[in-house]
């Protein structure tokens, strides 16, 4: 029998099959949360507080199930399910303290919520606690279930709340912003660019509204990934087999999780595949990813437009929300735009162990859980609030510099391309060249050269309709 | 005007914009092409034949279509069709020398089916070649076109064919000789494995059959990604506007690639995203890393219960293929598994560099063209070939080693997980940890401790019924 | 002029170029803070303590220094050190609430630091918060500095000294730990394993061993990386051109940090560089990123070795710290393995952002500043952490299973090796194959086949003496 | 015994422990290089051709020590020597074939090699190619050695002769015309840059010195990794014990490798690690990718300020290589910083598949050899080439644009910065924001404000006075 720490008056016993140790008075945890904090004390990060209200959801599917199925007593499914109510609407932040750098497999995790569940069911119950009675953890509160089942679970239970609820709608409120502007720009006619270098008109409008395009596949893509995160190895328990489960509890125990969030989760089709990879995580991880390349490339688009106020392209005017420099006055930085880049680089590297993570499952079970579904969270909170930021404080504010803008219209040599039907491909560059090496107009340029009339070029060379094909 | 080689009789010269150029006579490129050899003599990765093979498709549609629209003579469309028929059947390898690493558009190679599309078919016509005529690489070859949206429609269009016709058959492949193998082995008992430690029982055919699963979620992943790599950019032309194409030449042209290949393609709706992103090619990568990271898991747990003779865990006999060592005489290594691990992780990388990539567009273009597509064919042939060598030398030849699998099942401690429902976690706990301490089977653990008849264990002890859910 | 927010009771008004803004009462912070607050919402990642610690640090020694320069008044540089001196000793911890997910040069927690300070010296000159009188934080705690220069100074200062202080120590306690295991061990004759298949012995020693060496490699690595990050940026300002600097003052500040933080910090000689890219962290983190894959590898051997008890390798015996499952009673998995390599995965999604984020710096500047010493810390903490856990509840507890060892030399057949040089490859690879088909030991392989003496096979067949080269 | 092709006349028998087959009679390899072929058909990706001959250089040193130390007689040594010199000198580059994705350790080319040597060893000694004598590959080619130390010598033998004699020369040939170029431009005063946004002026020169700085640092870097490269396992053998070598060999085989390559290699101090872990080559990847981020810096540097002509920044004029669109006449784009941008993004990519599979080693071995030299050896070709191109095509040819310079020096704002120290930080964020918003020269503002007399601001506003620090 192993003591890890003496008794106090702050303190009360309680006791798991390694021996009694003595956990906080003021707490509802119990001994493996007690000895997960002793032996992984490393860094700071917590488990995310979804992921405990997943927990909390699914321990209250599997008490109202396993009573359904006649396994567990009504006094103890109402006990589980008031104690796990409490839980699920954030009665109980402090009680979940364990790392996310534990046992890979959770379950320490896992317990820690089983734990505080019986503990504050016990209490309901004017029990003691720490006396696992009337609520075992492991027999009631754990019931039909195993760290391996129910940690999966949870991650996707988690994760497929935070795409739906959180990140796809912070996208398409994102998406909205700027499709407003496409639509508040689509007669301002700008000059193009590729390579970095002049090319070819296009709307104002037509260049955010490409923005709006990417950011509209994007919530299709994670729309796509949420079908194989619904499906849920909850009934698998310790090695995929269902192990001590009634035969319809996985069913029913997806069906009552689905009632409860709202959301349409099923029983996963192969636990032993849902143990030992997170392969579905790991896709969908992909499609935030893809997300953060979506937005690093509008973000650098508006602060390069934004660039300036004098010596940059100066194409847009960003809203002014804070002093930009401890040491240069009066000046203003896009700010959001590097956030939001931050933010995709972040993403970047969290995908990064994702993949790496889901890749190293053994045999019946992948133990990089708990950092699979930390990068996963962290994606998807960051990539939800750089939206709203941006929308707020960015996009809104937004003004398109007409001067400048027509300015570069009427500078830009590459308006030569509406000639490629008429004069060919060599003797328009050669129009274009002369101009550049001369600084000249195109206008000049060709009259140095007598390609074309005055009328024809001035019948040709109109940048409005040089943004859209054209029958000739 | 700029003249990099003089003149021999081995050269002819051809000459663009930039001037005159000599190019080897033996070779039907031109001008750009030659420059390209000259400033980017930069490692030896050449575009994929795949790339060319859909670059001389769409050269192919382009010039049907340009002349269904009146644009282009039915003769001159005739020896385009005629030269670009001769590039899909690959009769010209030799003529795409350039390097990956070149303009970021991937301009020059466009340049490069021109260039060689144009001589073959002067060739064609009796013509000179270098002449432009009656065929110009730009006014008739890219007509319509310009590598901004020529170049993303072959990255696609290789892409999705490599994706739909290579790795996913490699992949169904792999499966059925796995899921034939679960089949086989679906009565055999054996014990489980979490966290690398002893857990409950289940059959080899259930270990098995979880790989399949997951190959069945791969394919319906991959499949799922080929629905944005279906929308093409052509049309979209110089930066998205459709500038010098007649208003249906996006649609025709989308549906003539259709036809060609037999794959749904259809014109991508927002033509400014399609060129200054590759988002679908970032999330379709991100299915072949989530193949990936299945892969490895599948070839370490293949390489790890095969890992013996005699010093390792010895459940499965793989087949012997060749001497394992130049040192050790007689060893036999897993080195399927090792190869396919090996792709595993450079699929990894590979992922890296595309999201990566993917995320630096700026204005109206993408420029890191060459490397994404470079990176998504590497690991569509790696996990193609690697699935196909891995069924033929691996997979087919796999064996159960019936004796070793049952001594396990027969010693291991975790069988005691059946009793928790009988006896509770805690005595349960205790029976194991007293027979693991003192070395002895569970039978005579329970012996010492009473806790059940000898009826009851042989009665609730019986790994084969832990290996399925059971009402009670 | 723009303000955020109303005054009440439990605020002041604090102005700053942007306008006025109401802060809470209660806090240190002035108007710049209060606008990051307000505008970056994102996620919860704080500012780093180390970092925060840093830039104290840092406004100590400019103070210092800008008083010995004649530019910063005896009592105002006094009052600065006073406030600072408090920060440094982290008496404020709760004075710096900005997230990582700001402005990318980090200039709001410079401020958040120049306005700290300000307030907490106004606060003991006993003048009001929020003048800016005697103490301002812009032309006085942040004199002779930019965002520009101290943010990286502040970066490289905390990164430093968290590799030095942290986590080599953290290392070398690992490395002692096993090599002193390596010790105890040296004795111990056990069979290599290549491939996971049997190969020729090794002692347990050397294995051991073996890791020690990598960990001893990485702490020079470290070390070597440190020669980079002790160079700083400060001195440089807005651009690198040490504008409102006196020309001492970047030798004289660097000087004075190395002085207070007993770490030889001098100052970067190219200050264009040490902005506009932190290449010497991008290096430092290869360093942790290459102690992350030792840890990975020596993590992994030890649970495989550890593996069983009755169905895995089972050489070592590790630490029973904690129960090890929810619903396998008496289970104990290597949980400290499982943590440290998630840790290594966590660190290799870091590196991979800030090796990204390292290449984005654009001109004068680079703005991803944040990101960088956000994940960098990271590292370096988990990485610290979990070398002290896995000493203390791993390596310390772990013993030799001998009796499993030696049954594992004795059947090896992988001795054969040893009759290369006696009897050559290709007859040792036949008796090799003949004990492994059939079933039987070397030494009766070799009756059947003839080769060896009864005298000889002894003499050359002993695995001790295959565990060092030997002349013959 | 396994035939797998029956004999023709093109095609004789050899054989290994694994049986007979037949090889095609033309070329050297023999039996286990014509099972890699069959087994092993994925991809295209070769052996690079410097690890052959780094392999070629190790059997030449072997054979030479093994001869020294009387194993090897003078006419067998001399066989092999003649043989290898030949590879070594690039003759039967055509005889290597076999792929990266193979076993793990490589032991398939390590085989190659042998046999090889031994075959044209036997041809020189006119005897009969396959019968193993007088050179036998394993007997005497081999001798003294193992794949699993041979093959991790060649990998670091090619790695650092390919860091030293390529990559750095490249570097130092690009630092050398950047640095030329900073010293061009040393007078010429523009304006900074920061987040995009103008700031506070300096030199073209300091700018331009920047770079020079970042690659002069990075090849430090290198250099200080090539240390660990300079450590070989050679002498290892099987599982690091050395088995089978004189106690004299792995010193004697490292110091013969050195006097062959001029390169500092050394015997690695601790074998075990040596070949269960590449460390070395981990941390010397992270010295690539740390130089592909400067170069994407510089690379992206030097497109930005060459953006234009006309609606870009336009401070650089880039030398016009080639025609830069299919479709826009006269466009020139920065194709060679596309082609070094494109070059970091795979090495980056690079990088993650090095991080990874160096992680993966279990026990007395590393699996993923062959990918990770593979990516090494590419990172490396790509940063030699891309920085030669870069010099000769576009850093030799950039010119700054003195006009446009200037024009951005007269209108910036950011000037106001040299008023902090006399007019303080608020008053002059004043001056630049009335500038600013009503469209003011900063003299203008000052006007309406009254701030300075006209002679004070003519003499604090001088923009070459604030490209360094000066004493007041």
């Amino acid at each position: 029998m192993q003591t890890i720490q003496e008794t106090n008056p702050h303190s009360r016993i309680e006791s798991d099959s390694m021996g009694q140790i003595a956990v906080p008075a003021n707490h509802y945890w119990g001994a493996q949360t007690e000895r997960s904090l002793h032996h992984f004390a490393i860094g700071e990060d917590r488990m995310p507080a979804e992921l405990i209200r997943a927990f909390a959801i699914l321990k209250k599917a599997a008490a109202l199930v396993n009573h359904d199925l006649g396994k567990l007593p009504q006094d103890k499914m109402e006990l589980i399910v008031r104690a796990a109510d409490e839980v699920i609407a954030g009665q109980h932040t402090d009680e979940f303290p364990l790392r996310i750098w534990q046992t890979g497999s959770g379950t320490q995790t896992n317990m820690n919520v089983n734990e505080v569940i019986s503990n504050r069911a016990i209490e309901l119950a004017s029990g003691e606690m720490g006396s696992k009675n009337p609520i075992h953890p492991n027999d009631h509160v754990n019931m039909s279930q195993s760290s391996n089942d129910t940690f999966p679970t949870a991650m996707y239970v988690a994760a497929a709340s935070a795409v739906k609820k959180q990140v796809i709608p912070a996208v398409q409120r994102l998406h909205d912003a700027i499709a407003a502007k496409a639509k508040q720009f689509e007669e301002v006619v700008k000059i193009g660019r590729t390579h970095l270098q002049d090319a070819t008109p296009l709307t104002l409008g037509q260049e955010v509204g490409g923005w709006a395009s990417l950011l509209e596949r994007d919530i299709a893509r994670m729309e796509s990934t949420l079908e194989g995160l619904y499906e849920l190895a909850i009934g698998g328990t310790a090695v995929g087999t269902g192990l001590n489960t009634h035969p319809e509890f996985a069913e029913r125990a997806s069906a009552k999780i689905a009632a409860l969030t709202g959301l349409p989760f099923r029983s996963h089709p192969n636990k032993f595949a849902a143990l030992s990879a997170h392969d579905e995580l790991v896709f969908a991880s992909g499609a935030l990813e893809t997300l953060s390349a979506s937005l690093m490339k509008i973000a650098n688009d508006v602060r390069w437009l934004g660039s300036g106020p004098r010596c940059g392209l100066g194409e847009l005017n960003l809203p002014e929300n804070e002093p930009g420099s401890s040491i240069m006055p009066g000046k203003v930085n896009p700010t959001q735009c590097e956030a939001m880049t931050m933010v995709a680089v972040q993403v970047h590297g969290n995908h990064t162990a994702i993949a790496f993570a889901g890749s190293q499952g053994n045999f019946e079970l992948n133990v990089f859980k708990p950092v699979m579904i930390y990068n996963f969270m962290h994606s998807a909170r960051l990539l939800t609030d750089t939206c709203h930021m941006f929308v707020e404080f960015c996009v809104e504010g937004m003004e398109a510099n007409l001067q400048r803008i027509s300015q570069y219209v009427e500078n830009c040599l590459m308006l030569v391309t509406a000639l490629n039907q008429h004069i060919g491909y060599d003797k328009a560059a050669k129009l274009a060249k002369t101009a550049h090496h001369k600084g000249l107009s195109l206008r000049e340029a060709n009259r140095e050269l007598g390609f074309l009339t005055e009328e024809e070029f001035d019948q040709y060379l109109r940048p409005e309709k040089m943004t859209h094909p054209e029958a000739q």
